[in-house]
């Protein structure tokens, strides 16, 4: 079901692009996985956790296994990688490549109930496809997984983790867009994708969330990790960290949100932070038992 | 001096990325800088030791400081790692962008001698200007630099260490092409540059310039290491780290060449191996007492 672009030996396991015919979107998707202390053309048959990363607008498959200096780490735990692109690729609806904030690349993690975005931009699905998938495909373990991701997909991991925490055990984010109803990039997205019903949005709006949950006990009693630059220059109009933050004390779930003094929303942010992410993920996902 | 273009705070240091006047080039320059220890908007006043790396076909400035994953490493060990572009760029020469492995993209760090290229690929020259400039506006310890590269740049390295072993005090590469004389890449790169007359090659291969040693002391008694991945589809043909093995052996220069299985030629590979290259380095420059 699998079919292998390329791979290349890393840190001493092997580093994957993948093809597949995915049934939520309609269309063939990429995604990358980084399995540890493999060979290149060997099948990958010991059961590991895995951690999923999503990215951020404008990018794919392969900008965290290019970016994120993740692998390392990720061998030295025994945690398989696996990054999703950010939309479907190939849709032909006409203006899908219009904006860098909408369409192509700009997928938001969402399922879309509007024409004609509803046909195939069903991100939401496909992430829970993916894992199930991967499951059988990859081995890896269905009760260590965990998510993380940056910016549009730290809202996404967010969302997914939040709505599915039997699925994913785990959850982090660097610089989400953590209360996307309320700025204009989720706006956007939301009004494109669900229609104009803020109602609807609710369900993927990771502060909406969690304002929504009872309270103790908390979903992810180890606590979630947010790292967040001040220097980023999206953070006073379109992060909104301080929302998730109160929602998070209202529910009563542990958030450590890190607040770095000169960091920006790029990817030498992100990479300086990645260990203690992979670290962390890997330590939630021990402690399962 | 330098134009600052963009920095971003990363890893406790910072990543800079500039624009200068380069008299060897005649034309503005683009290079990067990780400064550690140092956060955006500050001037870099402490003198530290440096790295030079030199990248491979194709690449620029920014590709080692995207891909590598030294920066975390350079933290560490207080170091600076200097990125330079791999050709001129906007000599606006004709056919200049036509190759890949010839003109833009690819300057082969040497100094041209045959027209047109003569008048702006003067890549060697300009390594040299970038590295005195260097202590003066980044407070680089002249006593303490090193240089490094991938395919074309650790030929670059290799051949800038040989020339100038007061300059470069120690020297690494990742899949070198170790005796560009006797490759299509280097006879393609070279032919162009510097003419058909092969004696005038000599004093920019590797391997060359070891055969030509005296022999003991060797230039470089902490050793010079190279790693090379063995499932590399350019091994074969192009890269003859073999040749360069032999010229050390006879010269009574130590060498780590590291064969790899499964590895390829790219940055997958190289970031597996970056963090051994870098405390190598440093290591080697600290020991200079």
């Amino acid at each position: 079901m699998l079919e292998l672009l390329s791979e290349h030996a890393c840190f001493g396991g092997v580093q994957r692009f993948y093809r597949h015919d995915a049934q939520a979107i309609g269309l063939p998707m990429r995604f990358s996985a980084f399995i540890p202390d493999t060979a290149p053309g060997s099948v990958a048959t010991t059961k590991r956790p895995a951690l999923f990363y999503l990215a951020g607008l404008t990018c794919t498959e392969e900008t965290f296994m290019i970016k994120g200096g993740a692998q390392r780490v990720a061998a030295e735990e025994g945690l398989i990688l696996i990054a999703p692109d950010t939309s479907p690729r190939g849709a032909n609806i006409a203006g899908e490549s219009d904006s860098w904030d909408f369409g192509v690349g700009a997928g938001f993690y969402v399922d879309a109930t509007e024409a004609p975005w509803r046909s195939h931009y069903r991100m939401y699905s496909y992430l829970l496809e993916l894992r199930a998938l991967l499951e059988e495909e990859l081995a890896i373990d269905a009760q260590r997984t965990g998510i993380f991701g940056h910016s549009m997909g730290g809202h996404g991991a967010l969302v997914l983790a939040l709505r599915n925490p039997e699925l994913f055990r785990s959850v982090s984010a660097f610089a989400p867009i953590a209360a996307p109803s309320q700025c204009p990039w989720g706006k956007k997205a939301f009004t494109g994708y669900l229609g104009s019903d803020e109602a609807s949005w609710q369900q993927y709006d990771a502060s909406a969330l969690m304002r929504g949950l009872p309270g103790q006990p908390p979903l992810f009693p180890q606590g979630i990790l947010i790292d967040q630059g001040l220097a980023d220059k999206f953070l006073p109009e379109q992060l909104h960290p301080d929302i998730f933050e109160a929602a998070c004390r209202d529910a009563g779930q542990p958030l450590r949100l890190r607040r770095h003094a000169g960091y920006d929303h790029g990817y030498y942010f992100i990479a300086s932070f990645m260990e203690e992410h992979v670290r962390f993920h890997a330590h939630n996902l021990r402690a399962l038992g």
